[in-house]
């Protein structure tokens, strides 16, 4: 089993489409995308009271299995610096380990 | 990066607001949440045969960031005892670094 | 808290029922599965272009906890041997802490 890491991006839907160009731009060769729907004290947008939770179709968590430690890390950054001064969002990482380090 | 926290609930849909209310009473700022379907064998209501494999609207899983390790075992141990005897429903813990702890 | 594994297999949508039958002929007691779109570069089927992104209704991800650290990898191995050389697809594992071993 060889240790990698898994980049998460949680962020508005719309922006779906950018992360993902951020994301193949750092040299990622595929990603995995969820509808997802939540409650966020992040970013300008922030949901400030109970009525704001926001349904299934207005966010999207995005999933990048990353090799390369310091390329996860870059895609980290740069899609915070690139987004999350406008928009709400969040990005971390997750360890994972993996069979096959040449099937993603 | 910050080592911390992401605490997973996943149970039936129909108690994804109750459990962000627990979770917002344990002083969590924010919560992510998905559509999900599977097979359990857990809680009162599990599935005993592949016919009862549930759909994509039967279930929710509802992921929440916590920087504090006691505050995130605490919100395991209210979920479960909060709804558990009564719902199927599983929780657990999964370790994530974050570049900006002050983002979530 | 007790420490296991969490297999994630990503694929096809159309292999979820088959995908299920590896698992719990593994002896695994239940699964959860969201709805995922995405960008591969792994399998047969690997999209080449950004025009094959694929939508919401294309891919499966599922998810099964496994108390046991080596039956966890003979799942990911029997789903990446039954599908992996014909269908799209990726399998890895993650590191989950839980409180209740029985319930899942």
């Amino acid at each position: 089993m060889h240790h990698i890491s898994k980049v998460v991006v949680i962020t508005e839907r719309i922006l779906l489409e950018r992360v993902a160009e951020v994301i193949e731009r750092a040299g990622a060769t595929g990603y995995t995308y969820v509808a997802a729907g939540g409650r966020g004290a992040r970013g300008k947008r922030t949901a400030s009271s109970r009525a704001q939770v926001s349904g299934l179709d207005a966010n999207v968590k995005i999933e990048v299995l990353v090799s390369d430690r310091a390329r996860a890390e870059a895609i980290c950054d740069a899609v915070a610096a690139e987004f999350f001064d406008d928009y709400s969002g969040i990005t971390y990482l997750e360890p994972v380990e993996i069979l096959r380090p040449s099937k993603f």
